[in-house]
């Protein structure tokens, strides 16, 4: 039995990811040309920015620079990144640009919370409380609950199902607490530990106890299996994704130098796609978005797709 | 519903792929020590060479130096590859350290045929009727159909399943003529036109021809979409593969400069052992095979788990 979706949303993190990683300076011109490329593919959701601390994270110092300098088009849907009301009040400047909303964020993972937290779970609820408080405050609605480490940590090792629950659960009584209506689950596989059994798993435990849920998959490649999984999660229904064109940023965490980052943005439309799943995106001009892309990091990108470019060339002209 | 098998049969052709499309000279020692590598990881099948024209393929030109040189270990099966009589000639000087057993190959595009072979489908299969009685002669088992590009072609386009279904027969008429007893159907995605629905589509319709033969995939990663698909076969109950480590090879036909080649070896273990799948290979093992054959090739191969790590560690270090 499958439950594929008809049509998949992809929020499309490249630029935001992508740039926070590379080691080089990249101009605020060449992250702009590349959010413009992104807007012409068909992609429903563009994440632009970080709006973290620039002496944290250099790469990101010019956020607000990139964020008047793109060309918003048609529908899309522009987001920034932040994590704190530091954060928030630099986005809530740019209301009319970007599509601002809060997000609970939560680790399945109590030793991944104080390694990249520096804080417990219990403490990470309260501060999200407050982060909600503060966006529902503003009138930005908070409609999202994520949970990193979803399927596995360097850190804590294997997450169980119900570990996963017992998280969406603490997520949900904070948002009940501060009258935050949330639409959106948001599984994320941090540091690469998903397959396809754990996606089946965890969705279906998830589903269980939430059964009218929309469910995201945030998934990375860091073993080379986050196209397996995310044909697991089209298989559960899921029909949102979070993926970066190229396969743009890596992976921070311990002990994985060198490692790949997210699913790449081509390799899940072509997925789609090919699966008679609509995804709105014109995949060559995607693959063109991702040459781009790696022509301005300067290296290879992890993607396949990119290098070896897509099926249709070959169709069109073997139908001549 | 899924029908997944409880152990897999992986064939590693990361040695005679690779070796085969690098630029470079690589040494025979170096070859020899990868082989060795291979054989302590637990692989049942590795193939070892190429006994090809040395004028055409300058490197395999020490195809008999490398088969004399590997130490065999255990019960592994060793492999040559050859494609014709002069081929099989080199191979059977070495019957005591080779397992050679003959195939019957076809491809599911006529167009491919002539490409590759510069002859149509009608002369391949007359070559093969003789190509599988000079194996009989020599008291050789013909077991094996094999069939390129069964799931698309860069020069033909899409290929329906019922085509694939009509190259096997056409396959099945040359073994009956022969007397050759066919126990393996091999279904290579050679140009890296898969998805996972045309998997299941094309594995249906075999089995419904054949429900009780053994199928083997032989997948590429040309477009990131080989583990999925390998994970759409598993699904169909398919328990042979054939991979190469790193993802040592790459893709040599049109319109394809740069693509990747096989799934990785690593990654289709990684895959199956995580779904409780046995395959007998020692994945931290095979990683550091991996990271030798990167070594020897000298440039960062395709396989994004050799460059992550397993997660074996990680959950080692999470119990302590």
């Amino acid at each position: 039995m499958t439950d594929l979706p008809t049509s998949v949303h992809i929020h499309e993190e490249g630029p935001r990811e992508g740039f926070q990683i590379e080691p080089g300076p990249i101009g605020t011109a060449e992250k702009i040309s590349l959010i413009d490329a992104l807007s012409q593919t068909g992609l429903h959701r563009i994440q632009v920015c970080s709006f973290v601390n620039p002496r944290l994270v250099p790469g990101w110092a010019d956020a607000e620079a990139v964020v008047e300098g793109f060309s918003p088009a048609g529908d899309i849907e522009y987001s920034g990144l932040y994590f704190n009301g530091n954060g928030l009040d630099r986005a809530l400047k740019f209301r009319d640009r970007l599509t601002i909303s809060g997000s609970i964020s939560l680790s399945a993972s109590e030793a991944f919370t104080r390694k990249n937290l520096n804080r417990g779970h219990a403490e990470n609820l309260a501060a999200m409380k407050r982060h909600a408080e503060a966006h529902l405050a503003h009138g930005i609605p908070v409609n999202r609950i994520g949970v990193m480490a979803a399927f596995g940590c360097n850190y804590q090792g294997d997450i169980t199902p119900a570990t996963v629950v017992d998280t969406l659960a603490d997520g949900m009584a904070v948002a009940d607490e501060t009258g935050a209506l949330i639409t959106v689950f948001s599984l994320a596989d941090t540091m690469g530990w998903a397959a396809p059994h754990r996606i089946e798993r965890v969705i279906g435990a998830v589903r269980e106890r939430w059964p009218d849920m929309t469910l995201s998959l945030h998934l990375h490649d860091t073993r080379g299996l986050a196209v397996a999984n995310a044909h697991a999660g089209l298989r559960m229904g899921v029909s949102r994704f979070d993926s970066t064109v190229g396969g743009l940023g890596g992976c921070p965490f311990a002990g994985q130098p060198g490692a790949a980052g997210n699913i790449c943005t081509e390799e899940l439309v072509m997925l789609c796609e090919e699966m008679g799943i609509e995804t709105g995106v014109d995949l060559d001009l995607l693959i063109e978005a991702g040459r781009m892309a790696e022509a301005i990091v300067g290296h290879p990108l992890p993607s396949e797709l990119l290098h070896a470019g897509s099926l249709g060339r070959f169709r069109r002209t073997a139908l001549d």
